[in-house]
């Protein structure tokens, strides 16, 4: 057993986070951790893929005449959870907003009231809850979208079980949903996504129905997104911002349409990097490894230049 | 405790289910869910790992004396394992024939008759547990090839413990060598380590001796590839489709050959895209980023375009 | 319950290992294994990550008035457990020494005497605590750049929650701390973040403050980058070597600076593959996908060659 | 790591279990082992409570609206479980009688032949779940009685919480059922609730409704015990056999009626030993510490002979 | 996957609970379950093991240099999960007062008011914090009896790690602290305790220092016991009420004094068993299996009349 | 998130600690906690289990063929963690030796030496390996008495999986063997059997083989009894110490020949209680409930006097 001298390096972190702290104005900050659990979201979201999937994601001992009463019992189980969620993140941006309002105050602050914070999880969740018929029926055509776009597709089980760019999609079809409402909450469940396929999709980009992404390792489609029907995109896409603006103060602008629209049937082959608000016309292809920031109309083809080859005189 | 409104939310997902059944001629399907289950395989592949490394990846605890007794024990527990897998496997392929074939049936159908599943299932797994002493050689020349590639490897203990690579070929050899009888399992493995490494390597895809992949995340190596001995290949190399031909109904054709040739002593830097039935020559040497839909012959040396640079008179 | 043909599988592999030892020169190895387990430095960098942000990574009850009680237990505790996997890693680099030694004796070996390992591996902990406070400076200033750097983060909150750029430096900056002396040890804590979030930093590397990678999924950054302070890159982006040095015996060589160095206030965007020890001179703008191995002046600007586009006439 | 000499420990426990089973007849034995496992039954038994108890020994989150798909899907789930034990059971006894019979064969043995376990394990299963109404309607005049006969019982609810005597009856009312056709299972039920709450009541025993048994350390109650309804009964009391006849052969005789009949409204204090198959007329009471081996009839009051005290002249 | 017929047992089960809760006059309860949780307070309760004796029974790499700060936190920690298990409880109590006071309405309930139970629980768990220092000097005294009163016992380190008397009584002096305020959860702290040890002691019973319980299986202390200094016991001992009072409406009595009162220096042996509200006198020796329903003067010896013995003239 | 008032219960406990240390000479104890694990304990000795019975307590798909290779690997791991723990057992005894002798010095102590330690922990472990065939035996002719003696058994398999006294006894003999190295750890052993099936044998108590437990619950053998063979006791049975010896300062005398001598053959009934160092002749019967002190001679029966009975005139 060791002996550490650890108080210095206690005394250090102390200092270290009364800095940053003073520097963010949070030095009065008080009571406990209000921010949503990336553990308990993995859980939570484990359990919706049951439900929207049961024969399929749901556990191994289910057969189709329990169907029924196992999403039943599991729902309501389920948007208990996410509404203790939701519940901590409203109340992190309420202690938030109240600090930052309280910022300078030398007085002994009480703690913000959190009253309407329950009743609106409450509709948060109820309102999430009505939806999830719809986003079984988009992630349908997004599985049918996998099965008839890959060669390499034997069933639509196969995509469900082993397709990343599914499990991806279920993630964001359900954090969109939440977007409006709970933005930080959503952002931890694409996040999940992201580490389990290495597809980043931010939660606020908007997805129309029959989207396929193949292997999607390194896919990056950003907050302002607008994709079409039956759009199509391989690994290594990008989907981006070209530059940002700042404001007066010189500080980034937040919040502004700054990704490209992408419209229906459009293809997009793998490492094509895709930056600015611009528009791919309707059924266009983009090759791979391009580098796209311009709109092109519809039914373009763009391709990058030939890569050259000749015989090494030498190894 | 809240209390929600879930009977309009269970009624909507009823009907969803049923549409797709409908859809996909599934509306009579019965029985349970016979399909391999991710987290079992997970733990199949971590005690394959212990039996073809075990003083690497084997038990922390283990010495060199009692290796045998460790791989023999565990060997008769994981082949009992992966047979359950395989069995369910074989048993989901005959139901979905069954399924397929009485789709327009109006009556009520007996179960599929699952005779000879567990009989197959035991010659399979017998037949994989034969060729794990060859798949541990070829697996030993992979770490050789990794250690000898890489000048920041100090050690093949580093190779084995350390390298995305070296996990995605020994789940890959494993997989490969189930491909052919239980492809859907094959798959799911292959999904394993691509979550694990961001490496996404195809099953079905062949792979000779003295292979190595560096850093990894983004590779993408398709069904039908055929790769030969001592290849090196770099993160986000795809060797993919270039496109998909179809039948005379519109359907995609599945299962010929699409993917590229790469032959003996070639290497692939990072970022290069190569799609189609296509043959990089013996010996070849293709640069970072490169796009290359050709074939090339051996001993070519193929690079991207320089890319332009310039002074910036503004920031 | 199936009934294996398992002997001449162990045996095969028996004979496997025999042969793979024989040519590592392994063949008297003795005792059991010394090597850092992954599990336990996964549990090790997730206390760190609390003691170094309590309220944000530590445990979700926490408090701000008992920070430094959780703080004080915690690390002592994580020392500890450090300071075992630190002997464990001097303790195989002794013994693979010596192995490499007595290679071609014939005498049976004695066990090589370990009495340094434990003074050496106290010390390297106490000083890796001792760096603690400046580290979490370190991490203050990406977080910093991180919200500053990218329009869609709303807050630090939700960079420290959400950001694998933020998850992949805050092990880096650990396992750099401790890579002069348990070089193997921090490679695998460089793997586990690579694993966790796709960016691959090798534990060499010397990066300034104020580092900021978003999205980061392929990025790859090689043992000798020198990185200089506010650099900002982007997914997929490679800081790699060009070409690997051999000796006269045609072994590669090692340990030589291979890798790019990068000087303060460089931009590099999505796909950007930089080769070879090169400089990109200060305030420099690398563009995406751009192939770089050549050195650039301070206030570059580097960007690939346009796309093609063309309407298409067919689809 | 030290290195233990085992190869002579193995070899003892070798000849060890040789000897066991060459005197046990069961040299031949082949096959793996077909046993119910505890940890499983217990599992199950924490499922029927939940289905038996929703609101109170069910899942936390519960509520009384969604009462009946928990109760479905659970048991859905459960009886597979169970199943799965009893056709374990069922093919120990069918391997255990044909080693019997083939226990001088000096020929290798066939695997006995399963057909009809799963058929009759099928049945079973279905027969015993539909006792579960019945079973709940006792177990809830059990609580009553609970409730009524104890000062210190505040609530029904807190009987079934807290009360060792009700864990034991629930335990025993579902094993008593499956007692007649897989004793060995509900043997491993008895014992699961015997280590919990220290009250062994072997599955045979008959057990009218109404029943209690406070504190219940220490009680037993034999294989053919009759206990008729409204009985109550304190910690410490024996329902035992007084003594063992045996056969021709000198071995014990089984399975023939050697334990008490208990009739309606008795009461059996702390410490009570009641031997043989007497009869304990109605309404009878049996003080502490009792040592009874002969019928009492009804409305009898047994109690023993009073203690001697006096004043210690030193201590 | 076999497929049950559950229907009829779902029906039948719900017709149970329907005729049960309206026999209790519950047919109207609405909310979910507000219990105690029997796996939570054992987790509390193994904190506050470590809390009260954090170098014997706290985490294994505990040095005394950071007890205190492994306290704090812990405490801390502990105090809010016993403070969420208070809440719940407190709502029971007023949910069942509730529902009782409106067993006979037709009137659709409102749910009833919470708004004390919060504060209330605080206050609750203040108080138990603050008495924790008492608790432990109380129980460093019941160990040093132990160690004192065993030959056997070789080290207090052993007394407090393997005996169960001292397991049993730091249970019931956490549970007797907070049996005024919350009664069920307190009882459930008994039950805990009773189920590792085999000791019962009901959370009500009034125990002075110096406390010693040896072997202890099977020893009961009912609810209005009162002990003095300085007592020892042995097991199967039991203080228990010799008969129950009924009122006029022919229900048991509840909470009036009917357990023994046991002074001072008093040794009870081995299966000793004392009913009624009786008084053991200063300094008394009760002996083994005795049954004693009469107060005893200060200085008594009492003991069992002795048995016969013979020489058997036939086995 | 509730407030705690915490720094006055530290406080208190501190001071409470520091007064328990100082009254225990131990104000200057150093270094970690040297005490042997409950946890650890369990697991290993659920591996002892599962290497004596392999095919009875060992893993579940467990088969003939593959038994001596899942026992060489199992012991090997055991023996090791067993190792451990003795090792932290005898320094715990020279931690403690040393604190004694230098209760009363002013200066600041060194760490005590435990050089001797790793050495005798190694001789202890392997001797302990090498009885482990003759434990087999014995157990073997354990599990043979139970079968034969019990009327309600039916198979010996039913008496390894369902008797608790068989738990018991193996677990004795193994805590046995380790007495006298060890004493502190064998208590544990035999606490965590005590704990699960409420028999309490003190692992100094020599039992000679045959030896049989019915039931069980309460059964109390103590530290040194000499029990013969063939023995066979039932619940609630003790034999223990009848008084205790006092040295000239008045403290108890520890560790001298206090328990019964119980012959070959006998057989003790239900709740019986044998005091003190005499002795039980060959082939006697003790009946239930006894209270005996003198010794008997071989051949004896003792039964207690019989109990009153009359029918009550009123209830």
């Amino acid at each position: 057993m060791m002996q550490w001298k650890i108080q210095p390096v206690i005394d250090g972190l102390q200092q270290a986070r009364h800095d940053w702290r003073e520097q963010q104005h949070r030095i009065k900050e008080f009571g406990g951790r209000e921010l949503p659990s990336k553990e308990v979201l993995k859980s939570i979201l484990d359990s919706l893929c049951g439900i929207l999937f049961p024969m399929r994601l749901g556990p191994s001992d289910l057969r189709q005449e329990t169907e029924d009463y196992y999403i039943a019992y599991t729902l309501d189980h389920v948007l208990t959870e996410l509404y203790n969620q939701v519940k901590l993140t409203l109340k992190y941006e309420k202690k938030r907003e109240y600090n930052r309002n309280n910022a300078h105050s030398r007085e002994p602050l009480e703690h913000p009231i959190y009253d309407q914070q329950d009743t609106l999880a409450k509709i948060i969740v109820q309102d999430f809850a009505n939806t999830l018929p719809d986003i079984r029926r988009l992630l349908d055509a997004d599985v049918s979208a996998a099965y008839q776009g890959d060669p390499a597709a034997h069933s639509v089980d196969e995509v469900l079980l082993c397709y990343p760019g599914i499990l991806a999609i279920i993630h964001h079809r359900i954090a969109h949903q939440l977007y409006a409402s709970v933005p930080l909450l959503s952002r931890v469940i694409s996040e999940i996504a992201h580490s389990a396929t290495g597809i980043d999709i931010h939660p606020g980009a908007k997805i129309g129905s029959g989207f396929f992404i193949d292997h999607g390792t390194g896919v990056v489609i950003g907050e302002t997104c607008v994709i079409g029907q039956r759009v199509r995109i391989y690994q290594a896409v990008t989907l981006g911002a070209k530059r940002f603006e700042v404001d007066e103060q010189g500080s980034l602008k937040k919040d502004y349409a700054r990704h490209p629209i992408v419209e229906d049937d459009v293809v997009i082959y793998a490492g094509a990097t895709i930056l600015g608000r611009i528009t791919i016309g309707q059924g266009s292809t983009i090759g791979g490894n391009v580098w796209l920031t311009h709109s092109v109309p519809a039914g373009s083809s763009v391709s990058q230049p030939p890569s050259q080859s000749y015989i090494k005189t030498e190894v």
